[in-house]
């Protein structure tokens, strides 16, 4: 079956993006700034079985890797996943993201009268207190974002 | 390699939506109202190679089959697309969309003065004066409505 084939068909240069948490590969495509309009293959499985995560999600893109923030960012939401860079079909580099202790600059706090969101120049930091389900703690006012809350501004 | 069985495992149960205008599957899958919370696999391949279309877009959805309002919204925006029923890994139908003359109730009127907007018990209705670019012109005020104009209300 042509779609079959089409479906399996390796990524010749790009990321995959694997051991996404079951039910976010939307919010990484998102993060990526994927769209209708953007150009090469890009193949998403959501929900699939695995023995690690129960069930997972995957994104494979062609033509791209990924810059800092955005593995950054997918960690956030999908702690386990890990990153694959591919190039002439094969895998040269495979990573695990890794959710480092302080978040800077990617989130901003929630608390509207945090000093982070006055109009001085002030960094949003924020501490993990948990990965999973994700619990950040805002270094200002203490304000505490949970992963729906993040995802809203992704 | 793991991930790559994954994505080509066929659907036991489900629906195949197989050549989608390319770059339209996101919008297939808004359609449809996969969300991460979505239970069953879905499959997506974006921008693959198709003959006819020249790109396409594909969506396999596992435990569901699509009413009639889901199949007229996709051709409004895929009206190339065709739509298997899979039951127990066989494709038991295969049809494509189609496109009516009239577009009756599923799109809205994108101007606020006509009388399918005002209080009144008017439904709307649209002539599809061309299918791709889709180009729909209101029965009651001849405002044309574009594929653009048509994705915001979905």
């Amino acid at each position: 079956m042509t779609e079959t084939t089409l479906l399996v068909s390796k990524i010749k240069d790009g990321t995959v993006i694997d051991h996404i948490t079951g039910g976010h590969a939307l919010d990484v495509v998102k993060i990526l700034g994927i769209t209708g309009k953007t150009n090469g293959i890009v193949l998403i499985a959501m929900h699939v079985p695995s023995k690690q995560l129960g069930l997972k999600d995957i994104v494979k893109v062609e033509g791209r890797e990924l810059d800092q923030e955005e593995v950054d960012k997918i960690a956030l939401l999908a702690p386990g996943a890990s990153i694959n860079i591919v190039r002439n079909y094969q895998v040269i580099d495979k990573k695990r993201v890794k959710l480092p202790s302080l978040i800077l600059g990617i989130v901003k706090c929630g608390n509207p009268a945090c000093i982070s969101n006055s109009n001085e120049p002030v960094q949003p930091i924020f501490y993990v207190e948990q990965e999973e389900p994700l619990r950040l703690s805002c270094h200002y006012c203490g304000h505490i974002m949970e992963k729906k809350d993040v995802l809203q501004q992704f």
